[in-house]
């Protein structure tokens, strides 16, 4: 029942790619999932809520599961957000990305009225029994409204086989990974920290094992990753604070920024959003332009960053 | 582009029947809507939230709209709740509703990050362009989070043809009915009200056209309409002071009440709600218990009412 | 350090009258308190939320508080809401009640990030440790947005000896009350419903004590308790359904219906409800009429209301 | 009418210090307001949701502003939050602020049922009817769930004599802060930005005139606005960029984190955060720590920081 997926190092949660009418663009879909082949990402997570998930039907989460399958192939597993209000719901889209190949399903649990841990846990068991698939648990509480308490997801950890894997990003982060880690006695699951890697810094030096989240730069992430594990606090700190001005200018409410930013690396082809979700807010798009000449002056964003634009050893 | 329905009289707001282990029960729910056109309501309208909708897959809608409109026949026109996170998303499951037989559609807005009234207005637009169904514009902040307008709401009316009707739960509901009916001074459409009837007699007496809820004595509120067109407002007071404690006791938080009234009634094998949906509460099949007691002594739950259970003119 | 009020029965929860310009007006409610003694009810709370407590100075609150002691006497204990976002901030409003003359306070925990039911706890142990007047804790997550579960209100009733009674408003209410009181098992205080008395019935049947809440006819409260001593559950019943319409019509969102009932009572002089709060509704006023002029038919409302009225026993 | 204050540059929002056991520590206060001086800020603001003056009685409002002035003499302009959640109490607060010796205060309106925009209106209106002295006007959606329209806000500016600046806090701040700027054709008031300076790179590029916010080296956004009039936006992007992972960790929710750093800068006693607020998470103190040994190595904290501090000409 353990995971075949080690969730370790940076896992992108990626954006569905829309054409301007709103209808699902899988051939952006397809060069999206092969750019993240060709960065060397550990996996990637689709259909989070970066990915619009609420905003799909379920036959177009069909398509849009087997496009990411095909293209990953072998290379990459493909970890899918089936999260839905109902329990058996949430088990029968996890049984279908199963079915389609998927890796694994990240999972939150929803608000609910008079809703209390017992439950969340219940939600958490009935989904698993229906599935071999590992799970990530996706501790959000911005979109969903849900504290899930400590306790709790340790119990999660011990009591449910396939729970492979923390997203932690109930703020402050830092403390609660800490806590996590020093309450996982029995079993141990990596901790992956999300928040467009607002507090990579602090999450990494708090013990987690790296990214799962929309930042459009994986690289960097990847840089951050590489350091930590060569002992190198000091590198990640510089790498962090070099491009932190693209994290937040990034992780601003809205999504639209990540779509652009993935146009303007020749990925996808419109950063259109569906309706009714925001586009790219008046002026967005300029001073977008301002922080990446800042950030990656001169540099080919259609290419992959290299070691040296990471880590800063040369211009750019 | 005029519906064919006409939205004036009592169309109730059908539960979900699921079994024990949260399954649909199609079988119940043939039962429940065969026993609405014994009833001689007006319509009835599926899967909205207290259908639990929200806890189903589009696989299973497919199917409970196909069960429901096989055994309405041409007996009852069936409205299908079709809102969805997406705009696309929403005016696909209703184009599956017009495909499958559905008489109109019920679609509420969505509570999104920078929503303002142009873009719901554009909600409706885009999802009207896509099908000739009948809208029902369901106004319920409670469960929406979003505030429309009167002034949204009458453009709405005259600039959507398929704009049939609203449902109108915005408490307090009877100013905002009478300044819905004022306003539409080009085309009108009629104003249901839902709540569980909570407010039914003010509603009427505001001018509302009858109700679109989920009371599970539909004969009491088609007693009440009855009235109100009979320009009778004391015999509507009188029902409405008659049932009230049950109206109250019905419309308390969680759906499973209503279930466990259609479960007595015979209709429903199962008062099962979804999980992680609440169940009955304790004590509350008790209670229940004394209430219908005080409200109808005696009488066979599982046939219809009578004029006279629901005028009190006979007892019990 | 025990309560010397006896928190059983009929407890108004009062208005704050003010003048139209927005005033605090003390004349109307030294009537109000005075109307309050003719009645004959167990005791008042003033400045809750029904009293704009939130909208109101705390040099006005003190004002207040004086007024109602003064006008009260020996003939009325006066419940003062002290609650404050800040713990140190309640136990100083509640010293000031203590100081006034008030013969306790009630008091409801605010939300507050990564709250949780310890401090919840100690938020109520160090507001207790100030001073030595009885603590009603009120329950009402509609206004607080904090669910308090029932082992903490157990916790707090056992721990925190000032505890005196839980005003029980968290819906459903009746399973709760039910389980608190087979929970007290050590010390036992009495539950008070409140919420406009919506669920009044089903609230005394499940234990309940009596009413702490701001219907404006408290005779029918008196009288429903009453009967409830006098083991006529069928008299509390009936007294409940004659007056559900206008106990619903009151309960609507919004205080300025209840004022106006008040200012036709003879008692206070404006409905007038603090800016920015929402004054009396279109149409509500004449709704209003239609519902006094069926449950209370000729009916003078600025008197009394007697048993026969109550009960039903002679027309009107 | 017009104000003496000129609302352009930095006005740190302070911290209101407490001892550890909650009570007011005005001698840190005086210490921290005679700091400000020393750094040659704008101005200061008291009394706001950092100060937490939602957790302090009226009274100690009122010794906190009396501390305030007296600190500041004629060297610095103290701005006042006086916001409550009733109009008249606004309005009171206000007018005890100017009577203290206040330069100007900082309002915002409260989440309301069946709020609209014209009752916000209203509210400044009556706010400003009292008194004279200039209003800042506080768009921060995030702490009252209240959403401004840009319409509004330039009707405040155009209509409401004493609006002496908008503290734009609705993120994404960009766009609003531009279509503020363009609105304003009439009469032109400055715009500050807070959120910690979060977006502040991105604040000034888009027309704001500086920082009304909690960062707790002022010296920094100092240098940051000064680089901007000096024409020098390269500058300003590496003040940003430098100090970023000191101003993302400070703005993490909860305020314990800035007032440890003016506890580490020698300022105030104790880092204490009433009760029932959240103190220093774990970890924090020790995370902090690496934060500003990264940012600032070997500075001495208890010292204004130099130009050469903040613009890095000189190491650390």
């Amino acid at each position: 029942m353990n995971s075949a997926v080690n969730f370790e190092g940076v896992f992108p949660i990626l954006v569905t790619p829309f054409m301007e009418d709103g209808q699902l663009d899988l051939e952006s879909f397809d060069r999206l999932i092969r750019f993240m082949v060709e960065l060397g990402v550990d996996g990637v997570t689709i259909l989070g809520v970066l990915g619009e998930s609420n905003r799909v039907t379920d036959r177009e989460r069909e398509r849009a599961v087997k496009a990411a399958v095909a293209a990953a192939g072998a290379k990459l597993p493909i970890v899918v957000g089936t999260s839905h209000r109902g329990t058996l719901a949430t088990r029968e889209l996890s049984q279908m990305a199963e079915e389609l190949g998927a890796a694994a399903v990240m999972v939150t649990p929803s608000q609910e009225p008079g809703h209390n841990e017992e439950r969340i846990y219940q939600y958490y068991r009935q989904v698993a029994e229906g599935m071999s698939l590992p799970i990530v648990v996706q501790d959000h509480p911005a979109s969903t409204q849900v504290q899930m308490s400590v306790p709790l997801l340790l119990r999660l950890v011990e009591e449910v086989p396939q729970v492979a894997c923390f997203k932690q990003e109930s703020v402050p982060t830092p403390p609660k990974t800490r806590l996590l880690i020093e309450g996982m006695t029995q079993r141990k699951v990596p901790i992956l920290t999300g928040l467009g890697a607002l507090y990579g810094l602090f999450d990494l030096l708090s013990g987690s094992s790296g990214f799962m989240t929309g930042f459009a730069f994986p690289e960097v992430l990847m840089g951050m990753v590489k350091a930590m594990r060569g002992q190198q606090p000091e590198q990640v700190a510089a790498i962090y604070q070099r491009f932190l001005p693209l994290i937040v200018f990034e992780q601003q409410p809205g999504i639209a920024v990540r779509k652009e930013i993935f146009r303007l690396r020749g990925v996808i082809t419109s950063s259109a959003v569906r309706h009714p979700g925001a586009g790219l807010q008046p002026f967005a798009a300029e001073q977008l332009q301002i922080i990446l000449n800042q950030v990656l002056p001169g540099v080919d964003l259609t290419k992959p960053l290299t070691a040296a634009h990471v880590n800063g050893t040369e211009p750019g």
